[in-house]
């Protein structure tokens, strides 16, 4: 015990020392955080910014109450999903003109692997990983049904030699940067890089990586990508998705999604489809306003900060995290499944244990959330803008006294359903 | 002059005692109508009905700030696709577990329309009219592109006969109850039926329908139908879009937009797709909470009130609005596109005029909001819940006003741009 004591003495002082070299130690006082809570879960849905109440009033009573109609134009209601996707770029690393934002990921993901796809006609394979996200698989199952191509799963780890082999018949690779499940991050300089090579095209889905990540897409130069607005982003619960296709593709973005936002002259109610020119065309049709203004409000939390610096403390506290998990679990059970070398980490730490599902559950009830997927991760997510590394200390510290006083095994624990 | 001034007193007492018997006449205090405002575009973007801001607030501060991701099972986030669904469905006749809400109409239909066509293997044909909604026409065009079947546009009033000459190749009938221009309406279970005695599938667009008129979908048998939130339904901007699947449909409901929220075992996380029993393999993905919280909200304007008197009153506003249109404006260059026949009439009242632009931008500006259609349509709908004979009255009487002393002829009116 006295050892423990020792070590959690030390470990506090460390977190002291960061917290109080946090460059982004201000950005906290951006969000809402419950008394109390300690929130490890911003991978799964953020935490709510300070600027959404006031901007989701405002949009509620005086935009849609009282101006009425008349917002559209009056309010920039027609321009929003071009002026959010404008300011999310910058987050992604897209020069302005490339994101529009709107509908669900699965949905831009359809439309966007359709469109992809079809800019590389007789190409038959579409390349995804098995370990991708479900919804991502199933939508690469379903365009592969409707333009009769074949879908090959291949981990991202092996994506690079397949494409040496066998690239010449791959028209599109859809992959994540950062696996959902262990937070293991892998290189998109290179996997586009040797897409491009293959002669393919690259989307990227950016789910658990927007916001957290320096990403370059300009940089990297994707092809396309997807992402959620609802996670390290914090739009709030279902928030638009993003879309992001590069300029070069723009004039040949040939999507199912036909819908009138995206006409060349959408007021002049043609009965057939002319798309708009840039990536309006990108468009579908009205966005849910009140979740698409939330989003733009949520992202005020990154005014004046750098995506670098995100990235830095990101991987300051999962390298934290794991140094804690070091410390503090060992002979418990506990192994990492998130990588310990800093350029293969996510923003998020996870553990595997046999008792995964009451150990979340015995943390939540403590104010400590993270979550779990089956059957044995705990995921630990991070989100920079306000998660400090005495949150991660504090969390790593419970969960000892948890497994180690055997709080878990209360039955109230005992799994019932989980959702992301 | 005298007989004008007689004419509006006449009127005048006409709308009062109408107002004086409306059985409706309570539900406007559902509403939060800006003072010295008409709102009769209502069939474009719902007036903000009183219970959605206490509504949101708690979405945004109590549910997302507080409770944060624990809300997908304490606060029901997780069943609102198909709970709203319900709710929204006793408004269009459909029994219980045949609604789902989220996405955008375009994103609904797209889905419908290709599980409806693949209903019909071998089937080439999709009639659609060639005055729908532009979205709709291009999202036929779309569907038939990925599947291979050929879109032809039949005019509603025509649909029975081609049908009866050619329905043996006719796979799906995609047609909307009321012309979102003239404001013209169809006979739906005509329409069903002759569809159903083809052999082919009927999707119905209820975007200008649902919430105005006492629509049957069970009773006709319909097969397949999408709206919109946010027009009749007062659901808020972009509010989501919903999608019948008759009961006798959904085990064979075969959808390209295989979203994860639609799988037989969502948290289970597997990699192939396996679809939900019932309607709720056709929900996608996560729907925008705030913007669906917003709609749950809306529809309590409905709670005890019945269809049918929403239908009645419609129908007794749309032909005041022409009786008194016939009495004010005769002389001045006005017809109505609306058919006079009350069975032919949805919920709105359009005229056409070589200066609607002008005129309506006139009538907005004194507070009574309408909209227009290129190229000489004056819009006019009317929503049972908040709409008055008394305010049918004064848009007409201040139609006329503009009208006869030329005030839309000032520069100010002049046309720029306007918005659904």
């Amino acid at each position: 015990m006295t050892d423990v004591n020792a070590l959690l003495k030390t470990l506090a002082l460390r977190a002291e020392a960061l917290d109080a070299a946090d460059p982004l130690a201000g950005t906290r006082e951006r969000f809402l955080l419950p008394e109390g809570v300690i929130y490890l879960d911003g991978n799964s849905l953020g935490a709510l910014p300070a600027a959404v109440p006031p901007a989701i009033e405002d949009a509620v009573c005086r935009q849609w109450g009282t101006d009425l109609i008349r917002s559209w134009n009056d309010n920039g209601w027609w321009d929003s999903p071009l002026r959010v996707g404008d300011t999310l770029g910058r987050l992604v690393g897209a020069a302005p003109g490339q994101v529009v934002v709107g509908d669900s990921t699965s949905v831009q993901l359809y439309n966007a692997l359709v469109a992809a796809v079809r800019l590389r006609p007789g190409r038959t394979l579409l390349l995804t990983d098995p370990d991708h996200f479900p919804t991502d698989q199933y939508i690469a199952d379903s365009v592969a049904r409707v333009l009769d191509v074949e879908v090959r799963r291949v981990p991202a780890r092996e994506v690079r030699s397949v494409l040496a082999a066998e690239g010449f018949d791959v028209a599109v690779a859809a992959y994540a940067p950062v696996d959902y499940r262990t937070g293991e991050a892998y290189d998109m300089a290179a996997i586009t890089s040797a897409v491009h090579e293959a002669g393919a095209v690259m989307l990227w889905d950016l789910c658990h990586a927007a916001g957290a990540l320096d990403l370059q897409l300009d940089a990297i130069q994707a092809d396309f990508a997807v992402g959620c607005g609802y996670k390290y982003l914090s739009g709030g619960p279902g928030a638009p998705a993003f879309l992001y296709v590069a300029e070069r593709h723009q004039s040949s973005f040939d999507q199912p999604l036909t819908g009138w936002h995206g006409h060349a002259d959408p007021f002049g109610m043609h009965g057939t489809y002319t798309p708009a020119p840039g990536v309006a065309s990108a468009r579908i049709s009205t966005p849910p306003l009140l979740s698409l203004l939330a989003l733009e409000a949520a992202l005020t939390a990154y005014d004046g900060v750098a995506m670098a610096d995100v990235r830095a403390k990101s991987l300051g506290l999962t390298g934290f995290f794991l140094e804690c998990a070091d410390d503090l679990l060992e002979g418990f059970g506990f192994t990492a499944a998130t990588p310990r070398e800093p350029e293969r980490r996510g923003s998020q730490v996870a553990l595997r244990h046999p008792q995964a599902y009451p150990l979340i559950a015995a943390l939540v009830a403590r104010g400590v959330i993270g979550d779990m997927r089956a059957p044995d991760l705990l995921r630990f997510g991070v989100n920079p803008l306000y998660v400090s590394y005495g949150d991660v200390l504090d969390c790593v510290r419970q969960l000892r006294e948890i497994v180690s006083s055997g709080e878990h095994r209360d039955p109230r624990f005992r799994r019932s359903s989980t959702v992301t």
